[in-house]
């Protein structure tokens, strides 16, 4: 088997990262099921999300590690994390200690596009 | 203001894509709320996803814009797109009109990560 078609099959986590060393992380609350927040992990944010159970994530602009809520009290509590096809995304169901963006909304995703505009999410 | 306040307030659709001229779109079911999948979309992606309704990516691989269903007729009807805090990320709520993973999946997401193991996502 390929590796693609191993990753996919498999029941052995093997995260497949891509060039600049990362994958996609989409928060989604446990309790609603609504999209929290998207971001990227490393190794490094993946191993540490495993290994505490909360959330941590790759800076691209700070080219750092970054656990969510360090600064603001505001954790994300992992209850879940699943894994897609080639392992180059993950979802982690989450339950959040408060807003999860840091505009202070409860989730970073509280405007819809309606053709090029912006409109609240109705809630 | 900032071009990074301005995106966070703005009624206006202003993409932010990064040094690729990617941004990440993650595909949730508007009936189930379940992620479905996630991937990428460029520029010309977006608009042809804004345009025509349908979802359209970017393929990182083969490098081209890439209409999800146009080989295996499993497209994603876009019934509502919600866009992130600083605009760099999609969640695309859509209507599939046949299982969205390649691996015939309804969702890319049919594992689940417990410790270095992955288990069937419990339906």
């Amino acid at each position: 088997m390929s590796d693609s078609d191993q990753r996919e099959t498999s029941r052995t986590l093997d995260p497949k990262y891509d060039d600049r060393g990362l994958l996609s992380a989409v928060v989604v609350d446990s309790a609603t099921k609504d999209v929290l927040m998207v971001a990227f992990m490393n190794a490094e944010a993946l191993q540490a999300t495993l290994e505490s159970g909360e959330a941590h994530f790759y800076s691209r602009s700070r080219d750092t590690l970054w656990k969510k809520g360090e600064t603001s009290g505001n954790i994300l509590k992992v209850d879940e994390i699943q894994v897609d096809c080639d392992q180059d995304a993950f979802v982690l169901y989450c339950s959040p200690a408060g807003p999860t963006c840091h505009t202070g909304a409860r989730s970073c995703f509280y405007r819809v596009v309606e053709g090029r505009t912006l409109q609240p999410v109705k809630t």
